[in-house]
């Protein structure tokens, strides 16, 4: 098989692969099983802190499969959703009645999205495909559009003007926003809930906001607590990305306790898996969070490093971001596709082209921060395409 | 601490801990964590094939452990529904489009009933509760109820005749039934499908049916492959039971393609962990299928010796059951509560007090079969209390 068809085949295969996950991208794992001719040594298509996976599986394997504990975890029953709130209460310190433990961010935007919009959902485009593929039949969706001449960034003010004006029951930002890391400020963020009571539900989706910073010491920010004080506000957090482990699938959010109630007389039964227990319980523990802040730290340093070392590189715009990925433009005449595919098939990297994307308006890929070493290569690489 | 305070302390969380959970169990794990003055020896309240945890746990090892390749799994994002299908299509011989991969039966029967139940569904009593619990406001819930005068077991002729008269558009069976073990034939069961084509959703919960038989060679018995022919037909399937994996998370369902499209367009994105992904692969590999089946039928004999050696205890009827559990009824006098705390505090064995379920008319306790050791301890145990 010459190069040239062996390219027409992967290209081929890769759209089809890329049709069938609808609007998310097919996994390492799928496109290997179905293009086994591929070689894939990076995959900054997963949006997550590699380091802190390492310090979990440290804890898994000492704590169950060194000394043969991992069978019970998986032969027995999870405990229920309020008994492993305890532990992230305990972690978070916000009451237990607050919160809902998720299989995954995945399953509370589906659940609150089904139980809780009423009539109409504003949001924020682009953004995570899931907010707005999952609502009702019925439901009005209305978008309020980051602009290209913003950066990307979202404008409080006019955000408000917006909501106020169509009166949407239910409004979802993700802060820092997917796909393009944009950062909403804890100042903006007040000024938007503080000025808009009216809204049955804001859903905050804080799954990136471990990689975010205000200060130089790099302290973790949230608005958990917030939910005291604002009874409209719902956070969502995924697990996934900030300690690496979306094939455990573990999420949370806290919202009022009315409302957890809600979800969990409809359902929710040993939603989450005996491992996700066992990481709710680590979660909850001094030693871990003390070892997983010096991990972040570390990782939110490599990432800003990357951030700026793509910035440097002419061909590109890369987008502002303070999550742990980049919306890259590719201004060189490529459409997002082939550059995607040159990364893939000439480099063995896997990223995401946004082609897909509502609201996204150019030929836009995203593109994660890896370990360091990745992170060299995927610059290496990257250069290696553009600037021929 | 006297031995009688220590009960009374216990008496009152155990019934604490009970009122939390429902009408479901608490689990060992919650149990022992708030009576840590306990020691629970044999989870008898646990419906599932240890011997098979004990060949799950093997591949495991051997694929995944002793390599070094679990951090894969637990850190990337797993395949999405449609792919994970390919492996269950593969395992039981039916089209990919028709499998609805679920976290668990439970994520599998809430998705249902929430979508597909229009006005009024019908109900066996006594059931897993689930069923009507999940059941959306405004849906109606009529009850066919089993005897105790016909040992709880299902009379096809009365209730083909039920469901005639109260029209429902969704009916459930669960085959065996929870929480007796009551077993309907296979004759007995295309008399009901074929009679009721006018149903709109037939659901058959086939999670116990590993563990019944109609041959002597124990050969599997399932109804998955009359979907195609009955497209009103939804086959519910656990995988917690048979292959001894609750805290994995793993079920499907099998059920007209339109339905699936219904469901994955509502959401269920990623809704199974890496470790599930992993379980099914391994479930449609032959040499997995063929050695479960030796486990398989070994423990259905070993079930059969437990269930006669229960029935030859005077003081206790043992009901007909083709499940890995039976359901006893205490007619020594003592209240089911008595006879459970009795087993846990004084002989370590957890076992499933039955006095919240809907339907059941005296005093009854649900035990499993667990390993043909511990099911002489249950036995043991048992003869000592009821014997006095």
């Amino acid at each position: 098989m010459t190069g040239n068809s062996l390219d027409n085949n992967i290209v081929k295969k890769i759209k089809e692969l890329k049709n069938n996950s609808g609007t998310h991208s097919p996994s390492v794992d799928t496109i290997m099983k179905e293009c086994p001719e591929l070689v894939i040594n990076i995959d900054a298509c997963f949006l997550s802190n590699p380091y802190a996976t390492d310090l979990f599986m440290k804890f898994l394997h000492e704590d169950l499969i060194d000394n043969n504990r991992l069978r019970d975890v998986l032969e027995f029953y999870p405990p229920q959703n309020r008994e492993i709130a305890k532990y992230i209460s305990k972690a978070i310190n916000v009451d237990q009645k607050k919160i809902f433990v998720g299989n995954g961010a995945i399953e509370i935007i589906q659940g609150i999205l089904h139980n809780f919009v009423q009539n109409k959902i504003c949001i924020i485009s682009p953004t995570f495909s899931s907010y707005y593929e999952f609502v009702k039949d019925g439901i009005d969706i209305v978008y309020f559009p980051l602009l290209k001449e913003e950066k990307y960034l979202l404008d409080p003010k006019k955000y408000v003007e917006f909501v106020k004006k169509e009166k949407p029951d239910t409004i979802v930002i993700i802060n820092p926003n997917n796909p393009n890391g944009g950062y909403l400020k804890q100042e903006d963020f007040f000024y938007i809930i503080s000025n808009l009571d009216e809204v049955n539900n804001i859903i905050i989706d804080e799954s990136f906001i471990h990689f975010a910073y205000e200060d130089i010491e790099l302290s973790q920010i949230t608005s958990e607590e917030l939910t005291d004080k604002y009874s409209n506000l719902i956070i969502v957090k995924s697990m996934s990305k900030d300690f690496g482990i979306a094939g455990l699938r573990a999420g949370y959010a806290v919202m009022n306790s009315e409302k957890i109630d809600v979800l969990l007389r409809s359902g929710y039964l040993w939603n989450v898996s005996g491992l996700t227990n066992y990481f709710f319980k680590v979660y909850s523990e001094k030693t871990f969070i003390e070892k997983y802040n010096v991990e972040r730290k570390k990782y939110i340093m490599n990432t800003s490093m990357f951030l700026d070392e793509l910035k440097n590189i002419k061909g590109i715009n890369v987008y502002p971001s303070k999550a742990n990925f980049a919306l890259i433009e590719i201004e060189n005449g490529m459409t997002s596709f082939e550059f995607t595919l040159d990364l893939l098939v000439n480099h063995g990297i896997y990223v995401r082209d946004c082609s897909d994307k509502i609201g996204l308006d150019g030929e836009f890929v995203r593109i994660a921060s890896r370990t360091v070493e990745e992170n060299l290569q995927i610059i290496k690489a990257i250069k290696e395409i553009i600037c021929v």
